[in-house]
């Protein structure tokens, strides 16, 4: 059994598998609205929205660009900070699309600051983009701490969220944190395969369309023909059968209990990395991501021969530093369809793997991060 | 079991089913790669091209949208023909994507005049946009003759093709017909659940980018990523388990042969409909399409009801008329996965419940249809 | 796609095959005895019985065995009755098995003769073995009746009734009708892939032994472990999954539905048949199965042909002529998983490949037959 | 994901899973006859024979009693070692069956020792039956120096060995060792789901058939329709196509591999067993079994209750003690579909369910084991 332990696409549950493998239906037909019908509220509440999910057939990078062309307008200014590679992505699909991008430095071991933001609010901006985890480093960004930010500036500025690799892993309040557009997708805590992007919308961002020009992406004729159950283009049907068992596996498990999961196992992954000695990228704790860990190779040390010898000996996939982090981290997926018996045997790969690769680690990673679960297990 | 006759979404073979449940895979992995390196090249035979096709997480629209937004330059003219429900929404896309369009109005019931074509070009007419097989309608416009018709005018511009319906099931060929785009999906012809769409691309067409504004769409990010096997975006990775599986199919049964298999369940579907004394839609024989075959209820019957009937009696889904033939048709899907017995089965359904709608039917359509499939069968 | 039209195994439904697909769990543990406290008495509606059915891994061959070497004692003779190909091998089987076996002859067309019946028991008549419904002919015996025969003539004789092509397609009354031991299987009626056999117990049955030596097939340890959700020997879990789900399709058609559309689906192919000019061998309408029909060529015409073509030129399987009618009949199943227009598609195949073996028959039969359907479906 | 370390069934490889969900096929057609053709040969390699092997639809216990039913005549003596339940458990069916039985008893923590084999063949000494890994202890029976015994002895009594739980996971050569009949099973080593059973034969076993009556389990008519590819009784045919996905994954991995892999799992195991202070079962390190390793609790600590926990808290199924051994063992399946990371989720998981039961043990024996993996890792 392969275990795929990078942060996206996960494992995806055999119930799941199954589920998708239902025979193709009539997306005009009765029991394609009621499908619909059933499955989006239950969407809504992973993203403890009451408002409207429109559901794409498209990667998470569709998402994004529907949050973008459904709320701005050409030459809108949008401020956005640099978390790490999937921030920076975000940013270089804003400027082709033809916004302006205030991009705020940063150094990829820390989320958002909030005071920053207060900071580089201009009167001219017209949304703040921030990435929840960002997954090319494992780091967390503090929503509720920005969004007060904005409200104590007064400032009407949108604010859109990609919560790719935290939604359905990671605690996200759509509603209760003042979010305007939040951008997910099916590939991550939501169990899936790849291919279906989500926006999650305010009633605020809904009343104040923007003018770029859009087509595919645009939210209006979906909801409209979401009400009686319908898509205005044809859905990735196998899919949303897979997203209607997801659901209903994390609704048997209940929300909380998915959260606390996995912030459990990201703990216990991060007692393994300190006692083999290496450093967790992510360098304040309150900004710990639930869903992944990128772990630091010592200087001279490969991590992407480290991921090498993992997937050969071990038949593990990790991921890879990306961008600037390239070579110098390696990130742990303790994401999505995940148990801490899946738990035991991932960091068990990544121990010996290290050795394997030759890094000077001490042993027992393993056994702290057992040492945690056990203790903390119910 | 039910019948999906709709024209697409198709019954997705069982084979193509259990290759899409198989676990998801890292997309950065070396796997992947030869994944994608194989499957390319064999799915550019299918659009007959030995060019570069852009494969999508999308549904057919956004295969649309792409086709455009690469291609054109904010406020181009293209030249349309009204043939149906699906070329109109093409032009309203375009318009809303700030094209200037051409519309030449139409019957609904032929395809493109090559003349007409020729007459309505002028200096400004950046592209050209055909479907080649309406699915609105079951007319197919011939492309060689629309070609011609351009080349004797000299005229430069692009031309568009959309093969939603026709790729994989009639006869279609990129290169020899000189087609700049053609837009493409998974779950008609080519036998797969909704959501990959494609685009095949003329070096003229790549070497002449328009400047509209685009991201997920942009062909260029996707092309460079495609020659090492990977993609920009997270790709529907299960999705193109299933595309495999489905070429791995049309290679076995050799193309030509499907292709002569759609022909003669289309004129074996025709030869029923003459024999229950209803009429196609289809005006000129020329342009039947081999994908599906729209039929007229008579006046005062109201072709949902039929269609209606059909599902709850006969557990049959059949295409609705949509647009301005909105209870006017219905139309029999016999596209994709199909064989003989499949089609008795559908014919069968349709015969009954033509009956049992109380339309004032001869009988004995079936069994032309059998007398035409036993004839010719081999 | 295949149509499996051979009077079982059947075409089984997509949702079985998934449901069989799920992870083999622990035949030991606390969620397994749950499936087997679930199953074993919505099983046991099939049979139509309230007392116990033991469910083995086996053919329905072995489920024979287990009828006989539970229930006799070395050297007793029973009575059969040569009604066709598995009426003699159940014989067969009972002389290897060291009983002395009272065979009446037949001529295959017929069922056993209740009167006969009366006229063969002796004092030494252990049991009565009766197969329900013929497979290798279509001939339906009738069991009430030969009830009435043994409770006439005061014999205390066993019933014990093989019912392999019938359960779950045909009616069948295990309890009413005063049947001691009923032989079933899982891949006809029940649309499972087969390796499941089943015997229905009466408690006269269960309360007087057989001294015949046995260990897999004895009762009394399955139906002690089965008190408890267990079994002795581990169980074909995975066959058991999908025992279940096609329990719950036959529980929503309701099992009236179920029969009742397989009695119209029999008379719809009669009437194909006769309306090509052939023969049904079945002789006696009293006795027609429902469950397949066996069709006589005419002599001259090799029915092995006949299949062959249609198997070759129309991708459907359709049973042979067994034993002495070897080459004289083929057999249409029409049981299990079926639906209207699986049958159009079905008497479709059989007619066009009559004709393309060249036998002289007449045309017309599938519009007969959707002509009794189309009057009779709801 | 449920982690199912009973020593089987095992865990069933995706791959299999979705070869088992083929549609089933016509079992007298000619693609049978292929499938069966290709799948006899390769099953004879993991027996490591070249003579025949029969295929049954039935647990392991049937194929015990086909090797029984097959060979001996009634009343014959059989000679019988009390390694542990299943050797108990064969001798019982054997004792049923009308045989004789020599059973010598044995304390449950050896194999079978050569030398009592010698010691106890008696003039009237039919077979020799010996279980080669027993299933409830995870003790190993040395078949060449139990073969050299009866050599030495020059006594003609045939050897019966059961290796369903060594099947395809531990060295065994059928015809090396001088075997006369091999039964095995499908849902251990072969990774399949339950509802085969297997017998290899000796030329010697075939050409000297025993007189105890049978017909399910006679191998003559398995054999003479095996010729052509099909069997007398309706084969389990979705379990073989399983068969044959299984067969190629072991023919990828290579035999000698796949017995490495499990042999360097089991002193994985026993390192992690002995760090944690806990006693293997097995007595005699030449006797390991290498799929399965059995753990003696503390006195005074109920194994069945370790069990619960482990199931409940960590989602595995391990392996109750049985017989007399009831509460006092709990056993590791590490058999069959299985790799380096589940061994360390399992053993992850065993030493905090050992914790969590509150057993005193001393921690570090998964740290043990990932070492021994590192060094050993290729």
């Amino acid at each position: 059994m392969h275990f795929l332990q990078i942060p996206g696409p996960t494992n995806v549950p055999g119930r799941v598998l199954r589920a998708m493998s239902r025979p193709t239906i009539d997306h005009r037909g009765p029991e394609f609205a009621e499908l619909t019908l059933d499955l989006l509220p239950r969407l809504r509440a992973v993203f403890q929205t009451r408002h409207d999910v429109v559901v794409y057939a498209s990667s998470g990078t569709g998402a994004w660009e529907a949050a973008l062309v459904n709320t701005l307008s050409p030459g809108d200014r949008v401020l956005a900070f640099e978390t790490g590679h999937f921030a920076t992505l975000w940013c270089q699909m804003a400027a082709r699309l033809g916004l302006e991008v205030d991009f705020v430095p940063g150094d990829w071991r820390h989320g958002v600051d909030p005071d920053l933001v207060a900071e580089h609010l201009t009167d001219q901006t017209a949304a703040v983009m921030v990435v929840h985890n960002e997954t090319s480093t494992g780091v967390r960004s503090r929503i509720p701490e920005i969004r007060a930010a904005l409200d104590r500036a007064g400032h009407p500025a949108l604010l859109l969220v990609d919560t790719i690799s935290s939604l359905g892993s990671m605690d996200y309040r759509h509603d209760e944190w003042g979010v305007d557009v939040t951008v997910g997708c099916s590939q991550k805590g939501l169990m899936l395969p790849p291919g279906l992007g989500f926006n999650a919308i305010s009633p605020k961002a809904l009343a104040h369309p923007g003018r770029m020009l859009r087509s595919y992406w645009d939210w209006r004729p979906v909801l409209a023909a979401n009400r009686t159950g319908y898509f205005p283009h044809t859905p990735a049907t196998n899919l949303l059968y897979g997203l209607a068992e997801a659901l209903t596996m994390m609704e048997e498990e209940g929300l909380d209990q998915v959260f606390a999961r996995h912030d459990r196992h990201a703990e216990a992954t991060r007692r393994a990395v300190r006692a083999w000695g290496l450093e967790v990228l992510c360098a304040d704790p309150r900004e710990y991501s639930s869903a992944l860990t990128a772990v630091m190779t010592p200087p001279g040390f490969d991590a992407d021969e480290v991921r090498r010898v993992i997937l050969e000996r071990y038949d593990m996939s990790l991921g890879a530093g990306l961008g600037r982090l390239s070579g110098q981290i390696f990130r742990i997926g303790h994401l999505g369809h995940f148990n801490d018996l899946m738990l035991a045997g991932t960091l068990g790969g990544v121990e010996m793997g290290l050795r394997a690769a030759g890094l000077p680690i001490k042993e027992g990673g393993v056994q702290h991060a057992l040492a945690y679960l056990a203790e903390t297990g119910s």
